[in-house]
């Protein structure tokens, strides 16, 4: 069974040796990683006059359509939420209509990282931030969109508060992630 | 044609005031606009025993699967990027084969903005920010996988450079966005 990892870990100074050891504990469970880098089979001809990010773009939305779930790391990027590209692949395979899970290296509650992150005040019954917008607070792990098509979807979200320094590397939270997925993907129908 | 409006709008203060300002927009132009507040009609009776956030998410899912197009607010949100929600439900209507849209008031490159967001340095030719993570650099308006669906999609970006004190108020690029969905949706086939 395939499954897609989504993440910013493309973005990691060695994004490859990423790419394998997130595929190492999949196959540990019985699952295929698909990483955002691996080569596509059968790459429509027409798409070499593209762009490289278009290329990019259409090669790993096809790797989505391709996989059986989808494994997002929802760590905490450039902000109190997770990187948008892997949002953006989460919501496209949850329009699929295939189980999505999420993982991050925190577990401090998305609502508590916005406050902290924006200096958000209380104002008329709501935490805003300085330019005035609300800030959610519905106990989620990160915008409601997120948890909210990870249940509806069968998925699940696993977390571990881990130090600053093994943010990018702990994969606890992942491998408890892709045991999930084993688990829901082989179950007997 | 309804069109669904993702975006942080929903976090302004007045947010339903801003839902009518939006679709007044897109009636000028011959489009009905689907505010994520909107209710859902035929809502079904069991979402009632949800927590009112899975509500908002699968009615929020459930008004895209009902519009012809998407435009999105991709305005930058607490960061460089756009509101991780906003990114899901773009994503999620771009699996669905549909046009996908997208607006924001600040015309500065996604590159310039995450550089100067987490004060990136280059390193070994490429520009990384404090914890190593390399930042895209392709030209686009947002992370790849947005800029990527819109045109892959027959959408249209369309940006203003505005004054921060208007950047949650100013509908220029909005307008353009909405001219440019109802040509799209209108034009013979």
């Amino acid at each position: 069974m395939r499954v897609y990892l989504a993440g910013p870990d493309v973005f990691l100074p060695d994004p490859l040796a990423r790419g394998a050891a997130l595929k190492t504990v999949c196959a540990r469970h019985g699952l295929t990683g698909v990483f955002p880098l691996d080569p596509l089979a059968d790459e429509p001809a027409a798409w070499a006059a593209l762009p490289e990010w278009q290329r990019i773009a259409l090669r790993n939305e096809a790797h989505i359509r391709g996989a059986a779930a989808l494994i997002a790391n929802l760590t905490p990027f450039r902000g109190p939420s997770a990187d948008v590209g892997t949002v953006f692949e989460l919501g496209f395979m949850r329009a699929l209509g295939r189980p999505v899970f999420g993982w991050s290296t925190t577990a401090e509650p998305f609502a508590e990282r916005t406050r902290r992150h924006c200096a958000a005040r209380r104002s008329g019954g709501r935490w805003r931030d300085a330019e005035g917008l609300s800030v959610e607070a519905f106990g989620c792990s990160d915008n409601l969109m997120i948890d909210g098509a990870v249940i509806a979807s069968g998925g699940a979200l696993e977390t571990a508060e881990v130090p600053a320094a093994t943010r990018w590397s702990d994969l606890a939270a992942f491998e408890r992630c892709v045991i999930r997925a084993a688990a829901l993907l082989t179950a007997p129908r």
